[in-house]
């Protein structure tokens, strides 16, 4: 499901709690394609955001700006005793949702930078189509392992989404998608987001993919 | 309910998944004094342990060592971004689960350590009593809003619990209290604990009063 697709379905199926709360307000979902949190949420915002008549609008994060130039911490693997939590953490998530990953958590990182900068090339050139691009990216990286620092794989995302391969790749480096990348950063820290995923609904702040629920419970009850 | 009520209980209801994991095996409840979710979490592990037949094993921890000594990490409310997040979400927690706390988060901490030491003490003294001394405790600083790090408020709690004032208030200061606060930091670092509620059922490690629902999950379901 695109993102547009998921606002018409907004439209026309408005629960009470989004009337409630006023105005069909779109979900705000912050992500870093390092983050396997991360891909954990954006296999389920949309369904989320559906159910109650909201469309997500998605923004990408740098977890390596947030959280180790900003907060001042270490990555979550290189953390003595939550090294070894997230990993645990991971498998059993994956267990319990059925999830099959190529890439293992504790497997070297990628430079999430050129993935970044794709997908606000993506946002800014074919509006709509980014959600659907931003799952393909955590796709690809995650479920299928492939490296997408190297242009190369984020090029071949192009055809399935009816996007233009070579103009892709030239976006990837260009000085455009560079400044909306740094651009989203900033405005990401401005509304006080610091983690993958990071959801803000109506002005309300949730972070960890631990507190879907607890997003689905927002929506459904209007707030508290 | 004290330690040995939800043991009881535990012996005459237990559940399909406990019975396939085998032998009632308890939880095992970490917790800090100090941390407002591990304050939230003691008001409820006690009811979810005993639905599934699980009775629970209190033990303290101290942040001070886990989070600060041993993780490197900042005071989460002196950590940027995650400060005013924190804020919020306590206080978001709290409306949903009408909870009144004459503390605030950002209130002055006490030292943990006299209040710690007290649990211990209780524990060895009269143990089974301990669950109830630490919901006491807990109840105490965050709830009333008290200062547990003097005798006299830690000395208050012991007539409702059928314990001896004086006996108490000189055990916070004994070296059995000390030694023993000193063993059970150790032994929680041991098994990997590192916050403020930590859970280990069968041995599966659980951070976060955000994770409750998802130890209930477990428990009916008997792992995955």
């Amino acid at each position: 499901m695109t993102t547009s697709t998921a606002s018409a379905t907004g439209t026309t199926a408005a629960s009470a709690s989004a009337t409630k709360t006023g105005a069909q307000a779109p979900i705000d979902f912050y992500f870093d394609f390092l983050s396997s949190y991360g891909y954990f949420a954006s296999l389920r915002i949309e369904e989320i955001g559906a159910r109650h008549g909201r469309s997500v609008r998605w923004h990408c994060m740098l977890l390596g700006v947030a959280v180790m130039k900003v907060m001042g911490l270490k990555p979550l693997l290189e953390t003595p005793l939550k090294n070894d939590y997230v990993l645990r953490d991971v498998a059993r998530y994956q267990r319990r949702h059925g999830l099959e990953m190529a890439r293992k958590v504790s497997d070297p990182m990628m430079d999430p930078r050129p993935a970044a900068r794709a997908f606000c090339w993506v946002k800014r050139q074919h509006p709509g189509v980014e959600g659907a691009f931003a799952r393909a990216l955590f796709d690809r990286y995650w479920r299928l392992g492939h490296d997408l620092s190297l242009n190369d794989e984020i090029g071949a995302l192009a055809g399935p989404l009816g996007l233009d391969q070579g103009a892709l790749v030239a976006g990837v480096e260009s000085d455009a998608a560079r400044t909306d990348l740094r651009d989203a950063v900033t405005a990401s820290l401005d509304r006080g987001v610091f983690g993958s995923p990071f959801v803000i609904v109506d002005g309300e702040p949730f972070w960890g993919s631990d507190r879907l629920e607890q997003i689905d419970d927002w929506l459904a009850r209007g707030g508290w």
